[in-house]
């Protein structure tokens, strides 16, 4: 992988400067809260004296997850397929809110059950769903590869194509299962401490994930290398958005990370290379518990804290009026000389 | 006042058919977290089966505060004029914000210490900034009588040209005096759980903030009557905000209440006819602390936590596009049976 990207840590040489305008805006010190500092990564991300985005694309991937099959989920497997249609047919709440809030959405199969016939659908599928993470590696490291490499490329086409902020969405029935086991391996925590109920399970099913993931997390036990990881614990979708998140970041476009399960792919990218992080603003704080452990983990604060639990990508299509009030005060408002207030 | 507004509580008849129709949308059960009350609440609100919030528009109003000369605020009043001349050349956040975001933006002069002459101002003066409060009482009950009045026609006048969501901001050096008072006032609750250093004085200055507010709660001590605490403590704009409040409730249209300022005044006007409440949604909690006690008295629960110690209706501004995805997927989600997903 280290021959594949080449991302460079943000160039903090201007941060005084860009600072001192935030700071001279016509508002006391910080008064502006979250959106100061998200102004801030923003400039130094785009190192221009005018930020602009003006072209915000939204990447849904979908997957399917062998352990769906133990039942650790509200819904079955058919539900990712059925929900990939809702998407094509524009019925689904991310349909809406990009359609409302100005978002350019794309849909991916990264590799559901069955096949859907659509031009309007991304192909690129690293097989038909998963193997069961529980008893086997959910892939190949072959298959990993690839599917960083296809995520990889499309986020680079779409910022070829004019995509000035990416954000991702996903879908896969049983993918909180993987990205528990996903931040219990990376990060040590106990599969207590970081697994939830998803979109809404009892307490049977609840204890049955546990026991799922923590022989997951057994069987890999001792290994470390976040590719790895990947390949053992992951999915097509979370694989696909990890490939995309390096590079973005290897491109210098700024990222919302949204929710559980982007969020752990975005955890697995910093560890392959840290300087992802730079490129990353967070968008909501998920109802999953495990989430704050991994935000902790990025050292990242959210945005909003919506109650949201659906996945989709939908928090991230939320934040982006904020980032868009963000560019507007940075750009647009008046320092205190320039309007005439006492400072 | 009683005579003057005819303010109904919500008509709930529907409400179990539309929390079926919110409930039937493709997602998990109340996994789109607090956009699913805030949908059934704009149902209520509007009682059409589309929901429609086309015309959003925020009434900044600015006053003048006697309480200011105290040194209570870390700006000298003649910023307050200084900031409503930025505002009128669209330099301050809140400019930026309702640009980006597509609020209409009107500005008005409640009564501030020296007029301006702009024919882009609606010009509505009660005096030229109140008495101070800690001393007297902060206006006349004529004062107050006639600035619910300019209030509420003010509002008339936009919801009579197609506003269908209002929300208020505010500008006033040392207004954070004020609407302490008031809390504390209505509230009952000590000066010291209610105070905050508003947009950041130092520890001195809010010693004898903290002095000047309980002498003025002290002086209206046994007081109840809403409209006589707030001509006792309240602001010029303070008064406008909540009579243009109680209009909106009258004219059973949404609004945006945001902020410490512009909350102390919604909590005047749900002691003024209780079912104002109703029509009131909160955009964000401020760092001010007395906010959480305001929220706490109006059962309230705000959208956002940006951080944001500014006032102008910022925060109004900020929330607006997640009012806007609350009604793209009321109106237009697709249902479990529409989209074939298994339920």
């Amino acid at each position: 992988m280290p021959a594949l990207y080449s991302i460079s840590a943000l160039d903090r040489t201007a941060q005084a400067q860009i600072q001192a305008r935030i700071d001279n805006k016509t508002k006391p010190l910080g008064a502006l809260g979250q959106l100061e500092p998200l102004a801030l990564q923003l400039a130094l991300i785009q190192q221009t004296p005018t930020l602009r985005l003006s072209n915000p694309t939204l990447l849904v991937f979908a997957g399917d997850h062998g352990v769906a099959a133990e039942g650790v989920s509200i819904a079955p497997a058919a539900v990712t397929r059925q929900m990939v249609l809702n998407f094509l047919a524009g019925g689904a709440a991310i349909n809406c809110f990009c359609r409302t809030l100005g978002w350019q959405l794309k849909v991916v199969d990264a590799g559901i059950l069955e096949p859907i016939d659509d031009p309007r659908l991304i192909t690129q599928r690293l097989g038909a769903g998963t193997a069961n993470l529980a008893l086997e590696s959910a892939m190949s490291q072959t298959q990993c590869q690839q599917g960083l490499q296809l995520g990889a490329a499309l986020a680079r086409r779409e910022i070829a194509s004019g995509a000035d902020l990416l954000a991702f969405g996903e879908m896969g029935i049983a993918n909180t299962t993987s990205a528990t086991a996903l931040l219990a391996a990376l990060t040590g925590a106990p599969v207590a401490a970081c697994i939830g109920r998803g979109t809404g399970i009892n307490d049977t099913q609840l204890a049955h994930k546990q026991a799922l993931i923590e022989q997951a997390v057994a069987r890999v036990a001792g290994q470390t290398d976040p590719q790895v990881l990947l390949a053992e614990l992951g999915g097509f979708e979370l694989v696909q958005i990890c490939g995309a998140i390096l590079a973005a970041a290897e491109a210098r476009v700024p990222m919302l990370i949204d929710g559980f399960i982007v969020s752990a792919a975005a955890l697995v990218a910093c560890r392959i290379a840290l300087a992802c992080r730079d490129y990353m603003l967070f968008s909501h704080g998920s109802a999953e518990p495990g989430h704050a452990r991994l935000l902790a983990a990025m050292q990242a604060e959210p945005l909003l804290d919506l109650g949201l639990r659906l996945g989709e990508g939908t928090g991230a299509a939320l934040a982006l009026p904020l980032l868009q009030a963000a560019v507007s005060f940075y750009n647009d408002m008046a320092s205190f000389e320039s309007a005439g207030v006492t400072v």
